[in-house]
């Protein structure tokens, strides 16, 4: 089997027909390819707007600047920052995140810190320490979509708590787990973005924040603050972190990649410190230890520019790009629809008029020319049909009014087919399928 | 509870109970801290030779030229190096890696590599989707100690498998399948790292390499290949790949760690097409992408430095200080002592006259100002109480020779007591335990 030929039958081979099926995992079976990731091919292409990645928009970066610093950088400390480091992270670089930290009132210890590679590692590196297949876990309806992929990689079950405007709903919360406790299932933690919501665009009213703190240590339930996008308030009001008002019941989730630069892959968590002597073993079976070079970076960064006023800078990038969006949506959706309007972060939620199924118009959509994600994605119950993420962080603002405006034409498109047919004909060879719950 | 005051009271009591005890999932109660990582304070204190760590050597690296290389990709491409990018890895890098395996004689499509955050996240990821708890992994006798971890992680059973001086043994592998399967246990692979291993320091015979892939086969068992010293032969010898003799049942892992800069962290794994899917759906859920600027790097490097030069370079370093090992041993070391005699690579396996116990030496030999590893940590079962790995990687030659003088003398005085007392006596405060099942 050592020439070209006979592995080129077996490749084809091995397409057509997975061999190692029986070999795999039970955990692996849900792992399926996300629906942000399927659309990324067509999405990507220049002439479609697309209003559907979360990628963040460099374009304010310094990269001149930062061009020098990186080549210091390799010069005076490459011997280090090429080298393997501690499982923990660079200890320079975890002091000068308790003081990115305590611009949100948390005070901590760098000694409580653990670097990941992105804060995705930490959210999968914390269900890894916690979860048991079986296991709840709350998620604010709708959730991240790739919390959602962690907590199904793991096997734990998720439970939805409704939000309105203000955020996650108290009540909602206290009647999740009293339901599922009173079932006799166990609920590890509450995951929980209060701040400028991915997807939702809303963020938990301070007024709320104590409460929803109370109702989670009366459970005996964990919360999971992940706030990726906290210091990108467009009125530069900075909310109180959960972790500054309970330092024993919340591990805080942080990341350098929407106020620095998410292709460097650096986040991290702040736990209790027994917690935290877990996620530095769990983080050293998984990648022996995040990156060296690019925690020496970031700390060089934070420490020679001018970081906070860098900040300053992307919360106007996205704020023309959100103001954008909100005037395109009010002049070009056809009425019943209904939005969220953030005060920071990247994402507005849209509700369309009953009768729509957001993931069967997709492929209509990008037809016209303009890309979303479902609200289904951001769900792992099959809900969120009648709604869909739409996100103004990275497109100009010309582009996200073209998109916008394209999308109010697919709306009332279907708003025409609906009001003759009753019901939207499908396409079931682009992967139309039934709607979800909160349709029916 | 926002003043300073409480928040350190709830430390120090966190620090001395964990409140989140019964919280962690089952597989976090085998999460310990490795030998290596406990030793780590104090072997790095600047007086102590160390064997004991596995970090490449980084002296012979162009730090200049890669500092104007670094710059320039920030410069030309930082908007997509800063940026996130696909879970699979960066395409022009998986390319460029496919010729890299060629030289091992692996026939490879870029489309079936994975770029992880260095080739343990590929190892992790590997076990991920294939372990169930309970499953059993079979793995060289000694093992690579981050390759048990991750095993531990996930709950499956390491049974080792012997080896001599060519490596594996296929009729212990064989023997070990029955036994196991006839037991009724599903075994889901062989983990095995065939070129100058570590920590054994031997390689597997080429004449064995068919035999060990037919007896898997034969067995319905996949094949995990861990290769990051394969290019690092002395005598410039490449053995080939088991990858390239059976692409479909093989699993093969590489890394630049050890042939460009570990702390940039990039490796990969290299899968039948259908496992490949899963891996990048795995991997997704663990970081969503390895760093981008990490990869462009990566790319750059490879394309405009004679990394092929480069290797070369660390293979003579590497030689020089084998060769140091090697006379310093034969040197200082009493009788009864023996060890491996690697042909590339960064370790040398010793095992010492009987009714000495490495581990509880261990104390000892740091006092006497020399650290190494003792072989507990590279056995799943206890086993490795009369070994210890040897690096030569990273000292210079001259305190490698000094390291194993003061090695020697810590053994002879071991020898003294034991000649004296009939047994070598412990010191229970440092930790010395019960020897394992080999020197019983």
């Amino acid at each position: 089997m050592t020439s070209q030929e006979p592995q080129q039958a077996s490749r084809s081979r091995a397409r057509s027909l997975d061999a190692h099926l029986s070999r795999y995992a039970a955990r692996t079976a849900g792992m399926t390819a996300s629906e942000i990731r399927a659309l990324f091919s067509v999405a990507s292409r220049p002439e479609v707007v697309s209003l559907a990645g979360g990628m963040p928009n460099l374009s304010a970066l310094p990269m001149e600047s930062l061009a020098g610093e990186v080549a210091r950088l390799v010069a005076d400390e490459g011997q280090v920052a090429f080298q393997y480091g501690s499982a923990q992270g660079v200890p320079e670089l975890r002091e000068q995140i308790t003081e990115v930290m305590a611009l949100e009132g948390i005070s901590a210890h760098p000694d409580d810190v653990v670097v990941t590679v992105g804060s995705q590692m930490a959210l999968d590196t914390v269900t890894r320490i916690f979860c048991d297949p079986g296991d709840v876990v709350l998620a604010e309806a709708p959730s991240y979509v790739g919390a959602l992929g962690s907590f199904t990689a793991y096997q734990a079950e998720v439970v939805h708590v409704a939000m309105d405007e203000a955020g996650l709903i108290p009540e909602a919360l206290r009647a999740a787990l009293d339901s599922v406790q009173a079932a006799g299932r166990r609920v590890k933690f509450l995951y929980t973005i209060p701040n400028f919501h991915n997807p939702a665009g809303v963020t938990l009213a301070v007024s709320r924040r104590a409460e929803v703190l109370d109702i989670c240590a009366r459970h005996g339930v964990l919360v999971i603050e992940d706030n990726p996008y906290g210091l990108l308030g467009f009125d530069d009001q900075i909310y109180p972190a959960l972790r500054s008002m309970d330092a024993e019941n919340v591990v805080y989730l942080g990341s350098f990649s929407k106020t620095f630069a998410s292709g460097l892959r650096v986040g991290w968590a702040l736990a209790p410190h027994a917690v935290r002597e877990k996620l530095v073993l769990a983080s050293e079976s998984a990648t022996l230890c995040p990156p060296t070079f690019n925690q020496f970076l970031v700390s060089r960064y934070l420490s020679t520019h001018d970081w906070k006023g860098q900040v300053k800078k992307y919360r106007e990038v996205y704020r023309e790009r959100r103001d954008a969006m909100l005037s395109a949506l009010e002049q070009h959706l056809p009425d019943g629809c209904t939005w969220t309007r953030p005060d920071g972060g990247f994402y507005v939620w849209l509700t369309v008029p009953e009768g729509i199924d957001t993931k069967a118009m997709l492929p209509r959509a990008i037809t016209q020319r303009v890309a979303y994600v479902s609200g289904t994605a951001f769900h792992a119950n099959g809900f969120g049909s009648r709604q869909m993420r739409l996100s103004f962080c990275y497109p100009t603002p010309e582009r996200i009014q073209e998109g916008v405006r394209r999308l109010g034409g697919v709306l009332q498109d279907e708003l025409e087919l609906l009001a003759t047919f009753g019901s939207v004909p499908q396409r079931p060879r682009l992967g139309a399928d039934s709607p979800g719950p909160d349709t029916a």
